[in-house]
């Protein structure tokens, strides 16, 4: 009989779960609204409610490895609590992790949402073929992942990966996170909703500021249907978007010469509105890009790609977590 | 009988090789100038003489575990070519190890100078206490090292570590590996000396203008001095230099979240003129540091700190490199 294990990815906006089994299979997939109006309490109490109404009703098919559960924010790995998270508000210096024990009564592996995404595209999307890989999410704010040698790297406390806030223009726009000009103040959909409107103020895309009037409430998606009929000034937000994630990966692969970097997220969707840019800076500002891109390493290319999972990419990369989870456990033990 | 090893740091001006016994006590050192206009074979023949004059001096001691050697430039770890060096005028595209194996008549292990600088601190300087660590080595240019778990991250062809070209000013000055604005070029000793000189023609940096004229030659140490004694454009040259490295470091700790970041090379003796804007700049910049170095994480602190052993750090990381080579070996061996 295969293992299975249940993956969780908790978001500001749904609450996702899966059980999956060991060879990546989806078995069955419950999405729902997080509501977060109603407190963390009650998220956590419903989440653990589908978490075990799923272990229940597969148990037949072969044992449980474990739960695995994607949260959004900061989490400190040794003590289980959630540190940060813009996206679930008052969950600051929540003991998450113990707090979903109690409940399940037994124990469960926390990662931040990123990462799992980034475990999961590795598993069971782009990064199949390598062993390590980093990956940009580019949804509401960017997330940041990296895999190493087939594991995620914590860092020290678990707060690696946070690639979003990268800098990428040292005077920019003020971030959430304390900074100013991380690249998440230009690359994600908020982004390109604040670059949209700075340029409807400047007075400078008509189009935009028309569709604004119509629905002021429009997305980036709306700003990429723009862009790809040609409009100008949209056109050259997403641009502006791939030139300043070139300069961002750029520095990546010359710090980390990996073999793979993944965009992903729900702005990854408008891949062929910013790729040709952010490839065109990636080669002019790289020279471990370049080098590697070069005819003599043909074996060894620097892949720049859209991730392939979409929205499931961390539902699968949590699920994935308590299946490794010895080997995981083993490497945390190992003292410092 | 405890094994030795020998290192050599071959630098553009400088050729140091060293005998060293397995607990890093340095047994003998022997410097030289490295005669480049002689061309790439005849420093290589010199090179090789020394290191087996000294392994055959020191053979009765112990066996030799082999030897060790650190260069400049970028070095395809698969093919042993050193594919770019701006150190080395006339190298690049040169098969420096088969040419070194072919002399000595035996194996050696290559190594970036950086990466064998940040192997050098974390076994005998400053990182001693860490698994991990990021160096950087602010010389001539600025290089980089990064220690995970107590080995050296190659990344996919041996190319990681490149951290003095991680982007500081999108359209800030040229720099020689093809981008603008890599740290480079605000953090390096050829950075100081031209920001001194921009300073100079500006009409802003009277003392600065004098010593200029007084030796054209003028070092960024001098400057250094000038900023030492209170001269105000001096003070803020070294200001931005902190300020630059506190974005650029803050962006790894964001990243990587290791315990330890140190900055090498002749321009951190400058520390404190430049270390407390760089602090700062950390500290306001990354989320990750700050979390990392609040009260609650007193024992997680994120450490950015001075290298400890100056010149010799290449020398040591390089010599440590055959003591670990079957590890080492085993590691590049794996299927992808």
């Amino acid at each position: 009989m295969s293992r299975f294990s249940i993956g969780v990815d908790l978001g500001g906006t749904n609450l996702r779960v899966a059980a999956v089994d060991e060879s990546g299979t989806l078995i069955e997939k419950i999405s729902t609204n997080t509501q977060v109006a109603l407190g963390r309490g009650a998220v956590l109490d419903e989440m653990c409610r589908i978490i075990q109404s799923l272990a229940a009703r597969f148990n037949s098919r072969g044992p449980l490895a474990g739960v695995g559960i994607g949260v959004p924010g900061i989490i400190d790995m040794e003590s289980g609590m959630l540190r940060e998270s813009p996206n679930l508000p008052g969950w600051a210096n929540y003991p998450v992790q113990q707090e979903i024990e109690r409940r399940l009564g037994t124990s469960i592996t926390l990662e931040n949402d990123a990462n799992a995404a980034a475990f999961g595209e590795h598993w069971l999307g782009a990064g199949q073929t390598v062993d390590s890989l980093c990956m940009l999410t580019l949804g509401t704010g960017v997330g940041g992942g990296i895999v190493l040698d087939n594991q995620i790297w914590h860092g020290m406390t678990g707060m690696a990966g946070e690639a979003g806030h990268i800098n990428v223009e040292p005077n920019g726009h003020p971030c959430g996170c304390g900074s100013h000009g991380c690249i998440e103040q230009y690359a994600s959909a908020t982004a390109i909703k604040r670059m949209a409107m700075e340029a409807i103020t400047s007075g400078k895309a008509p189009q935009l500021a028309l569709a604004m009037k119509a629905d002021p409430e429009f997305s980036a998606k709306a700003i990429y249907n723009f862009a790809v009929q040609g409009d100008e000034p949209a056109r050259k937000i997403f641009e502006d978007v791939g030139r300043r994630l070139g300069i961002v990966v750029g520095g990546l692969v010359n710090l980390l010469n990996l073999p793979m970097y993944v965009i992903g997220g729900g702005v990854s969707s408008a891949w062929d509105a910013f790729a040709p840019a952010m490839l065109r800076e990636l080669q002019a500002r790289s020279f471990v890009y370049a080098a590697t891109n070069s005819d003599e390493h043909a074996s060894h290319k620097t892949i720049v790609t859209r991730a392939l999972l979409g929205t499931d990419a961390g539902l699968f990369g949590a699920a994935r977590l308590p299946l490794l989870a010895p080997e995981a456990i083993a490497k945390e033990a190992r003292p410092a």
